[in-house]
Order: C-alpha cells, then sequence, then structure tokens
C-alpha cells in the first residue's frame, strides 16, 4: 500500500470516528490490564501493513479510548480537538520540523511568534508581551516560576488552596515553597491573607480547576508590585473565554501580569498539546533557561525559543493553532465559546429548579459545579453510575469538605439534546 | 468542504511534500523577519476554509521551513518522521486522549507500557524497566535528576565536558550543581578523574551530541555504586543503534543504570517529540512528582503515568511509536539503522582517502567529524556555503579548540547518492 493509500484509510477512519463519537461510551468501560492482556507481549519481527494498526486501532484500542471528543464529555475540562486542528498535526509530522533554534526551522519559530500576538490580540492582552508555546500548563508554569526565582532570587510561592496541583508540583521540582491562601466564599483567594515576605511569585488563578472561580487579579496585582514579587495568572481553561468582550470581566487585572498562561488545547479548539505562555519579561525567562553549547551556535541574531523553557527540540506546534484560528476565525471561535456557556447557563438553571438538587458555586463560564441532596457516598454513587453507564462522563472536587459534581461544557460538539440526555442520566442515577 | 474532502487534500499535500522533499533547499533560505512579513497582522474575523490554510502552507510557509525530512540533513542529528508514525499522529490528533490517569485514556497509558517493553525488548534492555515517554530528552533528563535528587538527598551532578547542554539546563532548573569531568582522546569521560562526593547523580553519554563518543559506562556504574550515586544514562542518539546486535558493545554497563533516555524521535523513525525514559526506580520518580489533588482522585487502583515527570497533560504519544513498530518489524528498523551506519562509514573512508581532509574522531554509529586542512575561518566557510548552497545542511562542533564539520546520516530517504552528493559539494566548496 501507498502513503496516499494509507492515507485515505487513517482520513476515513477519523472522518468515521468523528461522525460517530457520540454513541461510544464515554468513560472506557474496561479494567486495569484489559488493553495490555489483547496486545502481543513482543513486536513483530517483520513489518505489518499500517491496514492492520488501522485494524488493531478499531478492534483493540477503542475499547480502552475515554473519548473527549464526545459531545458527553463533561469531566475536568472538556476539550476540542477541531477538524483544521486534527489536519495541521498532521502537516506538522509530516514536516517534522524540530525549532530548537531560528535557523532549524524559521517558519515554525516565526509562526509561533506571530500567531501567539493574533491570540493576544483576539483574547485583548496588551500589546508587545513576548508569547511563546510549552506543552501543557505544567511546563508553562514551570518557566513562569523559574523566571520568578531568577528574577527575584527568592524561594516562595504564594497562591490561594484552589491553585492547580501543577503549582506544587513545579514548586516542588523547582525547590520552592509553596504557601496556601485560603479562599473566601466563592472560592476566591482571600487577598487581607497574602503575606508576601520573601515570596518569589503569587500564582492567581482566572478559572480553577475546581470551580471556575475567579482570584482577584487587581488587588493581587497591587500586593505584588509592593512586594516586588513575580505575578503569573494561570488562566489555563478560563482565559480563551477572553475572546468574548461580554466575559472580559475575568480579565481584570491581568494586564498587569508578569507571566499569563492559556491553554489552547483546553477551550480553544486546539488538539493536545498547546499550551501559550505570555510574559511582558521574557529576559528573565531567557534568564532562567538560555545556554548556547558549541554545537547550537549560529551567526543568526535571532532569539531562539527553546530560550524561553526546559526543553529544547521543539515540534510545530504553531501550525495547528493557526489553522484553527484561521479557520474559525474571531466570530467562529466567539461563537462555540458562548453556546458552551450558554448550555451550562441552562444545566445551570434545571439544577437549581429542581428541588433536591443544589448548584454549589457560582457559575461564571461553562462549569457548574452540583450536588443532591444527601451524603458524600450518595453523590459519589451518581457519579459512579453514571460513569459506568457510558452516557456521560462526569468529575468531581470537594468544596467546604462536601463532594461535589462537575459538569463541564466545552467540546465543540456538544448540544442543548447532549446536556439534557445528562441531566436525565443524573436525575435518574 | 467536509472533513473528508480536507482530509484528503492534507493527505495528497503530505504525500506530494514527501515525494518532493528532496528537491527542496535543505537549510530554509529566508532571512529573520522574511516569513512574519509575509503573515498578516491579525487574525482574521470570519473564518477561512482549510484550503486557504494548506495554500499558505505552500506559499508562505515552506520557504522558511528547513526541511528535516530531506535525504540531505546531515545537521545535528537527522531524523525521520516515517509515513506511519505521520499517519499515527493523524489518529492521535484525533481521539485527542489526555492521559493524565489511566481511566482518562486507559488504551492510551497501557499502549505506552507496551511500546516501551516491545522497545526495551528490541534493544536488548533488562527486564521489567518502567518505561514511560517524555516530550523530549531534556524533560527526561529533568525527569531522572530529579528522581536522583529525591533519592539521595544531594545536590551535585557529575558528566563528562561531552554531556549534552540538556544536563546543564536540567540541573539549573532543579538548583543542582554540576560538575564537568574532562574528557580522554577519544572524548570520552575521563573514569580516574570522577569524584562523586555528594554526588546526586552522574549523567553518563552513550553517543554524545559532538561526536557520538561512548562513555565508559560500566567503570561509572561501579563508582556510582561505591557513592550511592544515581546513574542517568544519556543515549537520546545512540539508544536506538541497539536495535542491531553488533552495536551492543556500546551497551556495555547501561544494565546497571536507574535511568536510560533514548530518542524515537532521533533515530527510532519516529515524528517529533517522543522520548523514552526508562528507569528500575521508578518509585523514585513517583516520589518526586506524585501529587493526587481531589479533582484527580478516582477509585482505580492504577498508577498514572502523570507521576513519573513533570506535565500533568499527556497526549497519546505511543501511538505512533507502536505504529511505527509494527510496520517496520524489527528487520525493518536494523535494516534501516544498518543503512545509516554503512553510509556513515563510506564518507568516513572517502574523508580519510582524500588528501587535505581529516577525520577528527572515530566514527562509531552514523556520525562523521572532520575537517579540511586549514583556519577555523575555512572550515567556518565551508560549512555556511554548503549550508547556503541549499544542497545539504550540516552543522558543526568544537573540538580540542578545532571548528570540526560533522555529518550526521540518519534519516531513511538518505541514499548513497545523497551523501555522494554532499561529498562533491564540500569539496567544491
Amino acid at each position: 500500500m501507498s502513503f496516499r493509500d494509507d492515507g485515505a484509510a487513517a482520513v476515513e477512519w477519523a472522518a468515521r470516528y468523528l461522525e460517530q463519537v457520540g454513541e461510544y461510551p464515554v468513560l472506557a468501560q474496561v479494567r486495569p490490564g484489559d488493553i495490555t492482556s489483547r496486545l502481543p507481549a513482543s513486536p513483530p519481527e517483520r513489518g505489518e501493513p499500517f491496514a492492520d494498526v488501522l485494524r488493531d486501532v478499531d478492534e483493540i484500542l477503542l475499547p480502552g479510548i475515554t473519548h473527549w471528543q464526545s459531545p458527553r464529555f463533561f469531566a475536568y475540562f472538556a476539550v476540542s480537538a477541531s477538524e483544521p486542528g486534527i489536519l495541521a498535526e498532521l502537516l506538522a509530522a509530516t514536516l517534522n520540523s524540530v525549532a530548537f533554534l531560528w535557523r532549524t526551522s524559521p517558519a515554525s519559530t516565526e509562526l509561533e511568534t506571530v500567531t501567539l500576538d493574533w491570540t493576544a490580540q483576539l483574547l485583548g492582552l496588551p500589546d508587545g508581551w513576548h508569547g511563546h508555546i510549552e506543552d501543557t500548563a505544567s511546563t508553562s508554569t514551570i518557566a513562569a516560576l523559574a523566571a520568578a526565582r531568577e528574577a527575584t532570587g527568592r524561594n516562595v510561592v504564594v497562591c490561594s488552596e484552589h491553585a492547580h496541583s501543577s503549582v506544587d508540583k513545579a514548586a516542588k521540582l523547582l525547590g520552592l515553597d509553596v504557601r496556601k491562601v485560603p479562599a473566601d466564599a466563592e472560592f476566591r483567594l482571600r487577598v487581607e491573607e497574602l503575606d508576601l515576605t520573601d515570596a518569589a511569585a503569587v500564582v492567581a488563578t482566572v478559572g480553577t480547576t475546581s470551580i471556575a472561580s475567579v482570584d482577584p487579579v487587581p488587588a493581587i496585582a497591587d500586593a505584588c508590585a509592593s512586594a516586588g514579587a513575580w505575578l503569573h495568572v494561570d488562566a489555563a481553561y478560563a482565559g480563551s473565554a477572553w475572546v468574548c468582550p461580554e466575559l472580559r470581566w475575568s480579565q481584570a487585572g491581568v494586564d498587569r501580569a508578569d507571566s499569563l498562561v492559556v491553554n489552547a488545547h483546553k477551550w480553544l479548539f486546539t488538539p493536545m498539546d498547546c499550551s501559550l505562555l505570555w510574559s511582558r519579561r521574557p529576559e528573565d525567562l531567557r534568564r532562567a533557561f538560555s545556554l548556547v553549547p558549541e554545537y547550537l551556535r549560529t551567526s543568526d541574531e535571532v532569539d531562539s525559543l527553546s530560550d524561553y523553557g526546559p526543553a529544547l527540540g521543539r515540534r510545530f506546534r504553531s501550525l495547528k493553532l493557526w489553522a484553527v484560528l484561521r479557520c474559525y476565525g474571531r466570530e467562529g471561535l466567539q461563537a462555540r465559546i458562548r453556546e458552551a456557556v450558554r448550555l451550562a447557563e441552562l444545566f445551570e438553571g434545571w439544577v437549581r429548579d429542581e428541588p433536591g438538587w443544589e448548584v454549589c458555586a457560582p457559575r461564571h463560564f461553562s462549569l457548574v459545579c452540583f450536588r443532591r441532596d444527601g451524603s458524600d457516598a450518595d453523590n459519589e454513587g451518581i457519579v459512579e453510575r453514571v460513569n459506568r453507564s457510558g452516557e456521560l462522563f462526569l468529575s468531581h472536587t470537594r468544596l467546604g469538605g462536601r463532594y461535589v459534581l462537575r459538569l463541564a461544557v466545552g467540546n465543540e460538539r456538544t448540544t442543548e439534546e447532549d446536556v439534557l440526555r445528562a441531566w436525565a442520566a443524573l436525575r435518574q442515577a
């Protein structure tokens, strides 16, 4: 078979998958070891046709796939790999650029800068910030905190009790201490309890993972300015919402950040992985990461984006973001974000209106936190039952000691009917 | 246009690209800013067809691409994104799995473990090592050194003067000091100068970036055992060669490593990014990275691979490696590795036999280090001229204070004729 034939089969597989994904059980209905037991224990001696791989993706792997592309994936933060993004990944893999220096792929380096500028414009960020792409928000946070440590010479990171676990993970890696600040009744960092003694950085979150709460960034920025601490804003999920002017209230104060992370693979319809990191102090990122051994020295007087983060090798990630921004345009992005917010609002209303159910946190974007009257075990039982049914997949958190259900809308294929089906399944469970 | 139509156009684009890539100038013949100046300053308001993106890839981006897929790419380490690997990336982007927990993509987690086991068998590694995939060797090294710091409580990393710059970068991130050990006449770490006082880890390299030299791993392993230091082996490039038994002499002592990195995206025909990290002390990796916040807690009693490295989000990288191992088989991999080594050996012979040229280091794998009699400036001039001609792309290093040319064979499309053309261009320059 030729590459053209195998490619046609792969595209046909992808097209059918995207058409049928809503019919699969959302959460994989397998037990640990099930997939392994169906795979040979050793690799083949001789090559096999690609068609056999494709067959085994269907027969062996598919039952073990949790369908992140399903319109009824409501767990964590729901995401979408859009069609232009998917095809751009094919192009990027074909080119196989490794853009650790400008000359090793000028188009990759320059397109990355341009798409980050475009995205900054779409989100209404200040002019002139330096942007680049890391794989995940975990890495973006590592880069930002390494720069903060470099810039301040201090070793404490301050964040709310609701900051993402990647802050703890990054701090552990970097040898920094984490000081957690309690949150208020709406799950926002309490500024009056902010103690910035020895603080290298504060991580403020716009759209926390548990409840999508929004820390008071303007007041945190004031405190950082007084204390000389770095302000890193984690808007990994909610930052994409800023493409809609009516959601930019949550951007207040972000213009004063030293660094900002928004994950295009979360709510900007870009396939994993594409974490956008902007900074208005790029020279501190460079100081934290730049090293030029002889075998990487060139006469090009151009920055290398590998000087702004931990990895040297960099694949052509900007291509998929560029494809998404072009094929959707500002209007297309706005329409999809607004629809997700509308569906979440609708679901919130149903929960509010239904006796025996309760909304547990203010809903700002497309995430609803809620629970059924009863014990934690009752609520955990509901989650386990609906997830095992395959009808939908949702996850939970714990708020004020109580087990709370989370329904996150974000997949671009999700319709009102999908949310209705989710609500029906939840009430039945 | 439908996804099927756009997909067909993307596959056709990729097929033609792979057919024609040998005809393009290998190093992009553009100046900094050229690509940027041809891109709009702002994103579109309305969505555009994917066909327009594809057109602009050709018209705007292609002149700014350095062709890593060209058969006459001989710089750094030459790599290949093979056809099955490319198509598997299309599938992975379509599924868009985010495997931070087992349940969020059981097939991704289990296939990753299985493909790492398969690869370990192909390379002749010891049974029972724990393997997972990171994006790049930089990240794998960060993970290994974080585990070493955790396991030993010490803060010095020891490596040869020829170790890769990612060791310095990782150490800086982790707050570790680096102690460089001088190399012998064949560019191998001098064991007699190894001082392991306070050493958390030694990074031994099998196939250094400058010259592909091989550190004396057995003696280093002895020293690490005495001193209680972690032994990390960086075989990012040369590890893939172990698929051929006749090249396993370079694996001596590696069975005693605490961790080992091999980049499948370097010489195992897998598209960027796919860095394989094995460890026989996975519990130390877990101790360095594991953190489980409430919103990630599940009742599944299974390890999450995100507990073994810095990132939480993990895309389905094992799919492309699996596709390559299946479509090439052990024999296919061996044949390709052997051909690259044969071509490098041939080139080495030509250099050796040509008056006025000199081979500057022993050739072990598919990298030849050489120079023309004359000054560093003369040799630098040769590199600049051939790279600017577009006929081939090679890079340099510095050995014993002298500027040295590097020709790395590794792209699977490279033929004897390509190496001949490279040699002709070099002699002419």
